[in-house]
């Protein structure tokens, strides 16, 4: 079959020039005679691989000399836990720390419930009344607060926060997974940031973290030792085998992103793709994109017909044309396209003149 | 560069054939037009992928229907901390539950430090008088312990228990990060099997956990839902997005398993290429393999020569031969020869013949 175009929320596509490497260099890396899979992670052969994916990301992203970039296991929903443990955990008899969250969707309001086993957590926000098609004014963080968390681009219902919340001197807390390197992003605004790879960066199972340092080191005594940010920060996310060929394709997909002009030129094209697909929407009477417009997420798009069974017809009749993963979320239903890093322009195209050919169809 | 021998603990070699298929599907997997690192772990493309990695997990093991097989991230090292949290972990203020450990070096000592945390935990036995180049007697399980830990293969010092301790009801827990599918073994002794994918199943950032499926269930209130079995079960490995390429690979890698005969077959090699290593060790006056003979492992073979800087110039002249990684853990030094079911017979001849000529070169 010839390469779809896939609008998975995640893992989803990634760039073909970046597979094509990859598969080249499947039995002998870089002359070692060796699969990247193959290699020791204390070996000559993979040390340049791990440096060079956290110095391109430190490049990309221009994250500040005093944060640590790591490289890690269990997703995102991993850093649910970590998260609220490393920022505000406590010993057994003393009092619970405060943490704020907003509730932005489905992914805010999982990473709040996990972060209530050991916290005290405040839900400051929510946009819950509006089914979350839009992002709430930020309240200010609670006195005392350890932290507070955001979901920058939420997934599901994609929307994106239009301008980062003033928290003061309460370090503001990010989930990034689905829009990592999608625009620039001012890391130093953030005590922490953190992504599963899935969506922009590389494949499932690693996760990156960039936390300033001066937050790490304060997990309590009862720490797994794999969550605890300063035993992984001190081993240069080399306490225990990390997760050496996903952070290998991170790292194409990182040199592949220089190439294409870093961070800036990416959010201009990845700006010009989400314009055609919510300017189609919003002139369509057909469909709908339900989301306000100035919460719009650049790299997660979904609308609706209003029909479910018009709907799945449509997903389906899309599918067998190779515009493949078109459904929304079983949790939300209609349809949903995410646009990331290395969906092209063509995709996007192709998606439209898809949707318009079946407007007409079923337009009664 | 030809491709080399790679005597790695790990990550370390993989069979050709899988290499050479995963490369083959990189960009389009069964027909799919999509990379699986690029598939929705949700989706039809993938769902096949996780269920015969599960199936030939469970045909090539034997594992009885009343165990769960999962696949997780985070490594053994997690483990570490799920077997005493789920196991044996309690509400605070309750009082502890306990747990033996038998302590066979570095991995197994570890385990025991990390389960301290969580658990009253009795190191019932230790080989470290001798460097733990034996197993020592199984002592019997303590009163009302949660489970019984052991170090099946122990990858640095290169022992293997020659036979399972009797724990009659006390749960047996065994890491069989460096044997899974070196050799038949009974998984209806044990309660919990773990073992990292990066010896001899696949690529690291994928941990295989079979646990009865009683002991589920049973993990306290503030257990990270990551780390908690009874959630990894129900949704069959999917609670957040899994490690999909890993997942993949160990399946084309019990492939190639099933096609060489299955684990009786694989045994009956190992036993043969340790055979070779070992006899050679035992009959040179030059080279020493430190380990009791009924103790000694088939996947790790450590040797000595006894001065360092000849042994470090036999590492360096034969990885300029196309034999690498012989270098010992740098707890331990000397050399160490991981020779795991991907390791061809002719991978041990070379390094026999080039001990040889090395001996003969430097025998005084
Ligand atoms: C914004 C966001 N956070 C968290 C997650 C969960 O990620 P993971 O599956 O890596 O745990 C997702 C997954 O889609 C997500 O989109
Ligand atoms: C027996 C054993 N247990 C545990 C570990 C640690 O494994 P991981 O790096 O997957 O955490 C190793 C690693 O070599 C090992 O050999
Ligand atoms: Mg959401
Ligand atoms: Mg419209
Ligand atoms: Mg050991
Ligand atoms: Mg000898």
């Amino acid at each position: 079959m010839k390469r779809v175009f896939n609008f998975s929320a995640g893992p989803s596509m990634l760039p073909l020039a970046v597979l094509e490497r990859a598969a080249s260099e499947m039995t002998d890396a870089n002359g070692s005679g060796q699969s990247v899979m193959e290699m020791s992670h204390r070996s000559k052969d993979f040390k340049p691989i791990i440096e060079n994916a956290e110095a391109l990301t430190r490049e990309l992203m221009g994250v500040p000399d005093d944060y640590a970039v790591l490289f890690l296991q269990g997703g995102a929903s991993l850093q649910f836990s970590m998260v609220p443990i490393n920022l505000a955990g406590t010993e057994p008899g003393s009092s619970p720390r405060k943490a704020t969250y907003v509730d932005t969707g489905i992914w805010a309001k999982k990473a709040a419930e996990e972060a209530a086993k050991y916290a005290q957590v405040t839900v400051a926000a929510s946009s819950k009344d509006k089914s979350y098609t839009y992002i709430p004014a930020a309240p200010a963080p609670g006195p005392g607060d350890a932290y507070y968390h955001i979901t920058l681009n939420n997934t599901i219902v994609g929307t994106k926060w239009p301008s980062l919340p003033d928290t003061g001197a309460v370090p503001l807390v990010a989930d990034i997974s689905s829009c990592i390197l999608s625009e620039p992003l001012d890391v130093s605004r953030f005590g922490l940031l953190y992504a599963g790879a899935q969506k922009n960066l590389g494949p499932a199972g690693v996760t990156v973290v960039i936390v300033r340092k001066d937050l790490i080191g304060k997990a309590p005594g009862w720490t797994p030792a794999m969550l605890d940010y300063e035993i992984q920060a001190k081993d240069g996310s080399m306490y225990n085998t990390p997760p050496c060929y996903g952070i290998y394709i991170i790292g194409l997909v990182l040199e592949w992103l220089k190439a294409q002009g870093g961070v800036t030129a990416m959010a201009q094209r990845n700006r010009e793709k989400a314009a055609l697909l919510y300017d189609y929407l919003d002139a369509s009477d057909f469909y709908t994109a339900p989301v306000e417009k100035n919460s719009r997420s650049l790299m997660n798009v979904p609308f609706v017909q209003g029909n479910p069974d018009l709907e799945k017809q449509f997903v389906a009749e899309a599918a067998a044309e190779g515009l493949v993963n078109l459904a929304g979320h079983r949790l939300v239903g209609g349809m949903r396209a995410s646009i990331y890093n290395a969906m092209p322009r063509e995709g996007v195209e192709a998606l439209i003149a898809f949707m318009d050919k079946f407007a007409k169809a079923h337009r009664s």
